[in-house]
């Protein structure tokens, strides 16, 4: 029997994103369902009771919600071919840990630029400066974050950059002046046709975040 | 050559506890180190300058930061006996899920107990039971969170037992009222001498929390 793969996700999420990256890395078919996130389905309040929160990856029925625990999911199941995690325990882990962080830190910064006005919007970017560069100097000068080979932590990341016009407007700042490895890293990515055609455009994601939340 | 094991931690860490217990699990011989938290040593901000956060696992000179990810580690390393995460990827993914559950909700809801007064504490004690009845709901009548085998999930809940006389002072609230089955789960883990030499008493860690916080 084939696999039954459906995604359940919203086009401008940054979590929704790095499933259909992994996907895409492993070359696996799948059925994508787009979440009105003010209006859920049914079928996502069934399939992730505890969070009611997209992506869920439903696979022949059953359902593994929280994107790094389903990008590992893809990762063990899908094993044939480009692997994400790296085989070393210790590479896993080091992996594992900037994943977490990205999670734990970069979506907060990002938040923090537009719900936060004057000082605490100064504030604000100077974190958010301060979480990028750190990952900056995590990088190095490696290609991708593993080192030669694309993998979890690029792919944890990568779904921020097709946010960058939102925060660079919003936060009037410029990430190719700050932080220009890191864009020379995300374009790295834009190569790999899997990250091509996950991101949507920058300029879509604004118009359609000012449409939200009526902020310019 | 033996392998070289050294724990930062800090005895009353919830974090901390779930390596003690993943180790004991495996039967490795480690170096306890205690650090004093208001005074961190220079070891422990060279081997985590990211976070500054203890548990720092350090093996053979390399340290693994991130309580769930150290536990992961450990499993993959010494993956001859005593497993901690299942073998098939679904049964994997659902426990990173649930160990992911306790990350997320469970510590913020206790430490809410106590940081929040008034009707926010009321808001906050109904939240830490909702908390606790969905992970009730989650084990069910299972003697652990995975089935017959103690794991993973087990591994990340089981330390706050050692905080329940805190939260049930500071909440005024009966655990073994409100949630019989986890208490019935959690003296069934303490059975298990990996969780009993790695667990201080409720009342240590009581005495502990007035003296640092000034509560009673």
């Amino acid at each position: 029997m084939a696999d039954e793969v459906v995604l359940l996700d919203f086009w401008a999420s940054l979590f929704g994103m790095r499933v259909r990256i992994a996907l895409a890395e492993k070359g696996i078919e799948f059925e994508y369902k787009d979440e009105d996130l003010r209006n859920k389905s049914e079928l996502l309040l069934k399939m992730n009771p505890v969070h009611k929160k997209i992506p869920v990856l439903i696979h022949n029925g059953k359902p593994v919600c929280e994107s790094l625990i389903i990008v590992q999911y893809i990762d063990e199941v899908w094993n044939d071919k480009s692997p994400l995690l790296p085989s070393d325990p210790y590479q896993r882990a080091h992996a594992r840990f900037w994943a977490d962080f990205v999670d734990q830190k970069v979506y907060a910064v990002g938040k923090n630029l537009f719900s936060k006005k004057g000082e605490d919007q100064e504030a604000a970017k100077k974190d958010f400066l301060e979480i990028y560069k750190t990952l900056e100097g995590e990088l190095g000068d490696k290609p991708y974050f593993g080192g030669e080979i694309f993998g979890l932590v690029d792919i944890a990341l990568v779904p921020f950059y097709s946010w960058f016009y939102v925060y660079e407007t919003l936060g009037k700042l410029s990430m190719a002046a700050e932080c220009p490895k890191i864009i020379e890293w995300a374009k790295r990515c834009l190569l790999k046709e899997s990250v091509a055609k996950s991101l949507p455009d920058q300029k879509k994601v604004y118009k359609a975040f000012v449409e939200w939340f009526g902020v310019e």
